[in-house]
C-alpha cells in the first residue's frame, strides 16, 4: 500500500503548532453576549423559589432564563434531565438559571442577584448504599421517563440500568471449582482534564434557524439532543465544531449548548457565548463514574477459570447521560479478555447526588479491568502459577467464547502477551536505583469493543476537483487523536491520490455528512469504512467514464497514482483530473458531470439477543485486544510510585499511521498512569473537594516512563484496510498492570484507585506491623 | 405537482428584509487589514517606473505589491491579463500596485505615495477604428496568449475573437430579394449597477491554504482563476460567497480577488479586505460592451426574409474576459428569433483602451436585438406590413431553422406574440394625457440561449436528516434572482418533502459541489437538473431500503408526502425519516446507512460543428422565446419618454414559482427601460466621464410602468419539470420595443441607445425642419 502504514504528517499540524487554528473560545462574533449560570450550592434540594427580578433589572443584562424556559426533558439514552433544573436540583452545581449580558462581569453580577430558595433533601452519596430499599430516591419519577430500546431502569429504585449476563451455570461451576477467590475493588470518579474547557456560542436568526459553535466531539448527537430539547427540526439547527482541544469522552454529550440556546431564542440575531471554568470542567461537565466491583472466581486444578460472578455497581451521578450504556459495555465485556464458560454478571448503574457520569476513554473498560486483572493475579498467586502463565491458560483464543457467548474467530491477545512479556523482561528482576527503593513488575491484559447501541451510522462524501485534488467531507471529529490525518490517508489509498491533494472537512452538520458520535475508538473503523465506500462510488463513476474514454471495459481498469489505467496495458490511462467534471464524448455531448462519491456505513452488529441475559448477543463490531507490562520503583520512605517502563502491544489489525498511533498509545499510557497513581475526584457528601489542578493532580512530562509501543496486525476483516480502533483500549491495562507491579514490589495489594503514596505507605506500615 | 408552480415564500426572505444576512463588506475579521489599489490615470501607457519605497515606509502599511508579485496571466477564456499591470496599462483605472494597511485611510495615503512613471501610448477608443490596418495595437503580443478551444483571436490585429456564421447563400438571396434594407445601430457601454459593490476578503493560513470571501456569482470559476494565477492546487483554495447583493453578470468573473491574494500571501494569517467604490464599479469592474451593428436584409414580396448579412463589432475593452464568448453568442443567435434561410454574420470582439467588457444580463442579446428588432420594423414599414404581421410571417416556428441551421423542434414564440399583441391592445391608439404629448406603441421579440462553451457542469448533494428534513447543497448562487427558493422547490417536488423542511446551502467550494457559473439564465435548468438527479439517487436508496422494510418490490413503490408507499396499497408505507440513517434488518444488522443523494448534470449541447462557419452547430441546450409590447408617451416639448405600460410574455416551459418569476421579469423590464432611455457610460478618449449615480441615471420607482407579465408553458423536454431559464431573456425585447414605440409616436427612429430626451428633441426638430 502506498499511503496506509506511512507516517504522513498531521494534516492539522501547522495550524495547531502556529496557533492559527481557532477554537470556539477564540471566536468573537459581532454583537456577541456572554452567558453565566446560577448553580446549586446543594447536592440535593427542592427549589422553592427562583426570583430573577433583580438580575433582570441590572443594566447590561439582556435576558434571564430559568427552568421554565427549557421544559423539555433530554438525554442521550434516557430522557431524565432538563438543561436547567425545574422542580429540584440533583447535584451540587446543577444549573438553575442563566443570564446573557454585555460583558462576562455583568453576567456574573447578575447571577449573584438571582435569589433562590432551597429545601435541602437527603444526599445520596454512595452508589452501593443507594441500592438499599430505604435509600432516598434521586429520581422518584423514573417510571415517567422515555427510555431507549436497550436500557432497563427500575422505577421505585435508584437503578437507571441493570444489565445482566447469564452464561452457563456459575453456581455449578463454583461447586466443581478447585479454588474460589472473591475480591472487591473500587475505582473513584476522575475527570477528563482536556486542555480546552467546554465552550459554545449559540445564535438564533430571526427566521428561527439556529447556529451553534461548540467544542464538542459529536456535532450530530448535539444537533439531535437540541432538536428534542427545543422542538426544532434538524434542518434548522446547524452545529459547527471548528476545533476540539482534547475530548477523551468529556465532550461527547450535550452540556452547555442547552443553556445558551434559550437565551439565543430570546435575543434573536445576537450570538451568546458560554465557556466553562476549570472548576466547571471538574464538577459540571462529565466525570468518569466511580465503580464498586466484586468478583468471585472459581478455577480448576490446572488454573483454568470455570466460573465467574461479577457485581459491578456504577455511580452514575445525578443524570444518566452515557452511564446506562457504560454499564451495558461493562456487562457484555465482563469476562475480560478471557474464555469463561460460566459467567454471571450484574452491571448496575445507580443514580446518586454526584456529578453526572459521562463517557471517559475506555467506556468502563479501565474500571472493570482494574478489578479483573488484579483478580487474575490474585488467583495466580493462590494457585502458584506465574501471572503470565495464567493469562496464557485463560486468555481468549480463536474458537473461544466471550461474555455473551460470541465465538471469537480471530484474536491476537496471546501474541500481544508474549511480545510484552519479552519487552518488559518478565521474570528478570532489576536492582533498585537506591537502597530505600524497591522494584516490581506487573502485567495486565485488556480488551475493548466500540459500544454502538443504535442510530449508529457513518457517512462520507468525496468531491473530486478538476485538477485531480479532492475534498473529503466527514463528521468524525479530530479531537487531538489524529483522525483527520488517518481518514485522509484512507481516502488517499482508496483513490490513489496523495494525502496532500485531499482536504478533509469535518464538524459542520449543514455540510459534512452524518456521523453518530466521535467516541468508542470507532472513527477509523466506521468513518474509514464510509470513506472507502464513498471512494468506491467515485471510482465506479470514474471507471464508467474511463471505459468510454479509453475503450477498455471497467473490469480491466485500475486506479494508479491519480490515473485510471488498463490493468493489462499500463500506458493506456487517463488522469482523474480529466474525468473529474465528467466527460465530453466525441459527438460533443457531455456525460455524467462532476464526480462526487458518497458512502455510508453501519457496523455489522447483530443484536438478536435475549436482552436480559445477554445470551447469544454479538453487541459489537470488533474487539481490540492487548497487553501492557510495567516496571515500577517504590520509595519505601515516601510511598511514591515511579513508573519506569511500560511495554505495550495491541492487535490493531492494521497500522494506518505509525507516528500517530504510537503517539496515541503513549498518551493512553500516560492517562492510565494518571488514573493509577494520581487522579481522584474527592467527593464528600455530594461536594467535590478538589475541583482544580492545585488539588487534583495529573501526570506531567516528569512522569513519563520509557515506553515500548508495539503492534500486532491481524487484519479485522470488516475494518478499513484491516484496521480496528485502539484509542481507548491502550489505556485499559495500564492501571491494573501498575497495581500488580505494586504487589510485586512490596507484597501488598491496593484494591482502590488511585494508588497514592499515602495508601502505599499505610499498607507498608500495616504489613510491617502484621509480620 | 405539489410544490412546483406554487408561490413559496423566498427562503432567504426574512434574513434579507431584517438585514440579518451578512454580505462580505459587513464582515470584520480579527486582525483584518484593508487594501487599496494604485490605478492608472492613462488609458494606454507604458510603465517606466513603479516605485513603492515611500509607501512601504509609511507606518501602518503592512505590505505593498506590484505586477512582479502577480506574474501569471489569467483570463476566463483567453489568458490575456495579469491581476496587476506589468509592462503597460491598457485602460484608465487599471491596477498597477496595491497595499495592505491597518486602516483604509493609511492604505489610501500609501497609494498616493506610490510613484509611477508612464509613457503615454495612442489610445484605441473606437472599436470600428480599431479594426483598421494601421490602428495601434492594444495587445501586440496576442499570439502568445493561451486560448480556449472555441476562440479565434487574430494576432497582429485588435481582434480577440471573430465568430462567423455562413448559412446558405446570402448574396444570391439579395439578388432574388424584392426589397433590401440596410441599417446601422449603436449600443453604448453600460454598467450593471448592483446595490452591493464588489467586495472580497482573502486570508492565507500558515499552511498555505487560502480562504476567499467574495461577493461573486461563481465561486468555482473564481477558484479556478485563482488556482491558475497563484499556482495553488484547488484543494488549497476555498472560495465562499456568503451573499451577493445583485450581480447581473458583473460579479461573474474574477476581479478584486486577484489583487488581495498576493497581499494575503505576504501577510500569512491576516485577512485583507478590499471593497470597490461606486466609481470602481463603473470603471474597474466589468461593463456591458458597446456594440456597432450593421444589418442588411433581403425580403421577398410576401414579406418573408430570405437573406440577412450582419456585421457586429463589439468593443471588448482592454481585456477580453467574457467578451470573446459574448460575440460567439451574438453570432450563433444572429438570426434573431426568425427563420432566415440565408445568413452571413461576422461577430467580432475588438480590443480597445476601454473598461473591460464583461457579461451583462442578456449576454449580447439585448445589443443584437436592439438592431434586429428595429430592422424588422423598418422592413415592415418599407413593405407596408404591420409590425406584428411581419413577425408572424418570419418568426421561428417548429420545423424552422435558426442561425446555425439547428432545426427548431418546439417554439412558443408566436403564442407569446399573440398574447402580447392582445394585452398591449395592438392597433388601438389611446389618447395622450396632455396636448403637448404623443403616444406610441411598439413591439419586439427576443430569444436567448444559455451560452455554455466548455467545463460546463453542475452538481448537487441532498443529505437526508433523521427527522425527514434535508439539506440541499449546490453552488448556484442566489444573487437576488431567487434561485435558492426555486431550487429548494425542485428538490421538494422530487423528494415529496415540503420546501420548509429543506435547507439549501450554497457558495462554499470546500463544501458545496461544483457549479460552473451562475450566469446565462442557466441555474434553474442546470442546477435544477443536477438536483433532480441527486434526488433520484437518494430515492433509489430509499426504495432499496423500503422494499426490504415493506416487502414490496421497488418498481411498485412511490414517494408520497414524506413516505415511501406502495403504488397499489397506499397504506403500506414507511416514512423517509425512518429510512434516512439506513435500516436495521430483523436480524439486527444494519444496511446502507445515512442517505446522501448526489447528482450531476452536463447540458446536452452537441458541438460537432465547423468552428469557422458555425454550420450545423447546436451550441446551446435550449432557447427561451418571448415578446414584449410597450405603450409610451413622449413630451414633445422636453423629449422625455414615459413608459406607460409593458406587456410581456415568455415561453418558460414551466413556471417554478409564480411570484418569483413575475418579480424577475418585472426587474428585467425595468433594467430594459434603463438601458433604453437612461443609461450610457460616456467615454471620451478612454476616459469614463460619468462614473457616479449623479451623472449616470438608472430607473427609480417613479419610472415603473404598468406591467402585464404572462407566460406560456411549452415544456422544455430536457428541463427540470419542463422549465427553462428566463432571467436574461426578459430584458432583451424591452429596449427595441421602446425604440419602435418612439417611432410610432413621433415618426423618427433613434438608432443608438439610450433614447434620451435630448436625442428625441433633436430628432423632432430635425423632422420638423425637413417637413
Amino acid at each position: 500500500m502506498k499511503y496506509i502504514g506511512k507516517s504522513v504528517n498531521r494534516v492539522d499540524g501547522i495550524k495547531k503548532v502556529t496557533g492559527e487554528l481557532k477554537y470556539v473560545d477564540d471566536m468573537k462574533l459581532p454583537k456577541m453576549l456572554y452567558a453565566d449560570v446560577k448553580r446549586s450550592p446543594y447536592p440535593h434540594a427542592k427549589l422553592l423559589k427562583v426570583d430573577t427580578s433583580k438580575a433582570e433589572a441590572l443594566p447590561g443584562v439582556k435576558a434571564v432564563i430559568t427552568g421554565k424556559d427549557v421544559p423539555n426533558r433530554v438525554g442521550l439514552y434516557l430522557e431524565d434531565k432538563t438543561f436547567l433544573a425545574t422542580d429540584k436540583v440533583r447535584y451540587r452545581g446543577e444549573a438553575i438559571a442563566a443570564v446573557a449580558a454585555e460583558t462576562k462581569e455583568i453576567a456574573k453580577m447578575a447571577i449573584d442577584l438571582i435569589d433562590v430558595e432551597y429545601e435541602e433533601l437527603p444526599v445520596v452519596s454512595n452508589a452501593v448504599e443507594a441500592l438499599k430499599p430505604d435509600a432516598p430516591l434521586v429520581h422518584p419519577d423514573l417510571g415517567e421517563y422515555h427510555y431507549g430500546p436497550i436500557f432497563f431502569p427500575e422505577p421505585g429504585t435508584n437503578i437507571s440500568n441493570h444489565y445482566r449476563v447469564r452464561k452457563g451455570d456459575v453456581e455449578k461451576a463454583f461447586e466443581e471449582a478447585e479454588h474460589i477467590v472473591e475480591n472487591s475493588f473500587f475505582v473513584p470518579h476522575i475527570q477528563h482534564s482536556p486542555i480546552e474547557n467546554h465552550s459554545a456560542i449559540a445564535q438564533m436568526d430571526r427566521d428561527g434557524s439556529l447556529t451553534i459553535w461548540s467544542s464538542c466531539q459529536s456535532p450530530y448527537a448535539v444537533r439531535k439532543a437540541l432538536s428534542v430539547a427545543f422542538d426544532l427540526p434538524l434542518n434548522k439547527i446547524r452545529v459547527l465544531s471548528p476545533a476540539v482541544g482534547g475530548g477523551f469522552g468529556g465532550k461527547a454529550g450535550t452540556t452547555l449548548e442547552g443553556i445558551i440556546i434559550p437565551l439565543a431564542k430570546k435575543l434573536r440575531g445576537r450570538p451568546i457565548k458560554l465557556t466553562y471554568s476549570r472548576e466547571d470542567e471538574f464538577v459540571n461537565s462529565f466525570v468518569r463514574q466511580g465503580m464498586h466491583a466484586t468478583i468471585k472466581t472459581g478455577v480448576d486444578k490446572d488454573g483454568k477459570i470455570i466460573g465467574v460472578k461479577n457485581n459491578f455497581v456504577w455511580d452514575g451521578g445525578a443524570y444518566t447521560e452515557y452511564g446506562v450504556n457504560i454499564v451495558r459495555a461493562g456487562g457484555y465485556s465482563s469476562s475480560g479478555p478471557y474464555d469463561i464458560p460460566n459467567l454471571w454478571t450484574d452491571s448496575i448503574c445507580v443514580y446518586t447526588n454526584h456529578p453526572v457520569g459521562g463517557p471517559y476513554r475506555g467506556f468502563g473498560m479501565s474500571e472493570i479491568h482494574f478489578a479483573i486483572e488484579q483478580n487474575i493475579d490474585l488467583l495466580a498467586e493462590k494457585l502458584g502459577i506465574d501471572p503470565v502463565d495464567i493469562r496464557r491458560i485463560n486468555g481468549l483464543k480463536p474458537g473461544g467464547s466471550n461474555a455473551t457467548g460470541e465465538i471469537i474467530e480471530q484474536c491476537g491477545l496471546l501474541e500481544c502477551l508474549e511480545d510484552v512479556a519479552k519487552n518488559i523482561e518478565w521474570g528478570k528482576r532489576n536492582p533498585p536505583s537506591k537502597t530505600n527503593k524497591v522494584r516490581g513488575k506487573g502485567i495486565a491484559c485488556g480488551f475493548k469493543a466500540p459500544s454502538m447501541p443504535n442510530d449508529v451510522a457513518s457517512a462520507a462524501i468525496i468531491k473530486l476537483n478538476e485538477d485531480g485534488t479532492a475534498h473529503l467531507l466527514v463528521s468524525g471529529q479530530d479531537i487531538g487523536q489524529g483522525s483527520d490525518t488517518a481518514l485522509t490517508q484512507i481516502a488517499a489509498e482508496a483513490l490513489s491520490i496523495p494525502p496532500h491533494k485531499i482536504t478533509i472537512k469535518t464538524g459542520d452538520t449543514d455540510h459534512t455528512p452524518y456521523e453518530w458520535q466521535t467516541v468508542a475508538s470507532r472513527i477509523t473503523y466506521c468513518s474509514g469504512n464510509a470513506i472507502i465506500n464513498a471512494c468506491e462510488d467515485a471510482k465506479e463513476q470514474l471507471f464508467e467514464l474511463a471505459q468510454l474514454a479509453l475503450g477498455i471495459y471497467k473490469r480491466d481498469l485500475v486506479l494508479v497514482d491519480g490515473y485510471v489505467a488498463s490493468k493489462i496495458y499500463p500506458d493506456k490511462k487517463i488522469a482523474i483530473k480529466d474525468l473529474a467534471l465528467g466527460l465530453s464524448l466525441p459527438d460533443g455531448s457531455g456525460i455524467h458531470g462532476p464526480i462526487i462519491g458518497r458512502g455510508s456505513f453501519i457496523p455489522p452488529n447483530v443484536r438478536n439477543t435475549d436482552k436480559f441475559t445477554g445470551q447469544g448477543e454479538k453487541p459489537v463490531a470488533f474487539w481490540t485486544y492487548g497487553t501492557q507490562g510495567v516496571e515500577i520503583e517504590i520509595d519505601k520512605e515516601t510511598g511514591k510510585v515511579d513508573v519506569l517502563k511500560v511495554a505495550s502491544c495491541f492487535d490493531v489489525g492494521k497500522v494506518i499511521n505509525p507516528n500517530l498511533i504510537e503517539g496515541q498509545v503513549e498518551g493512553g499510557i500516560i492517562q492510565g498512569i494518571g488514573s493509577a497513581i494520581f487522579e481522584e475526584l474527592v467527593i464528600e457528601n455530594g461536594i467535590v473537594k478538589n475541583p482544580s489542578f492545585v488539588d487534583y493532580k495529573i501526570p506531567t512530562a516528569d512522569d513519563m516512563p520509557e515506553m515500548i509501543v508495539n503492534f500486532v496486525e491481524n487484519p479485522e476483516e470488516t475494518g478499513p484496510f484491516g484496521a480496528r480502533g485502539v484509542a481507548e483500549p491502550c489505556m485499559v491495562p495500564t492501571a491494573p498492570a501498575i497495581a500488580n507491579a505494586v504487589y510485586d514490589a512490596i507484597g501488598v495489594r491496593i484494591k482502590s484507585l488511585p494508588i497514592t503514596a499515602e495508601k502505599i505507605l499505610k499498607a507498608i506500615k500495616e504489613k510491617e506491623k502484621n509480620s
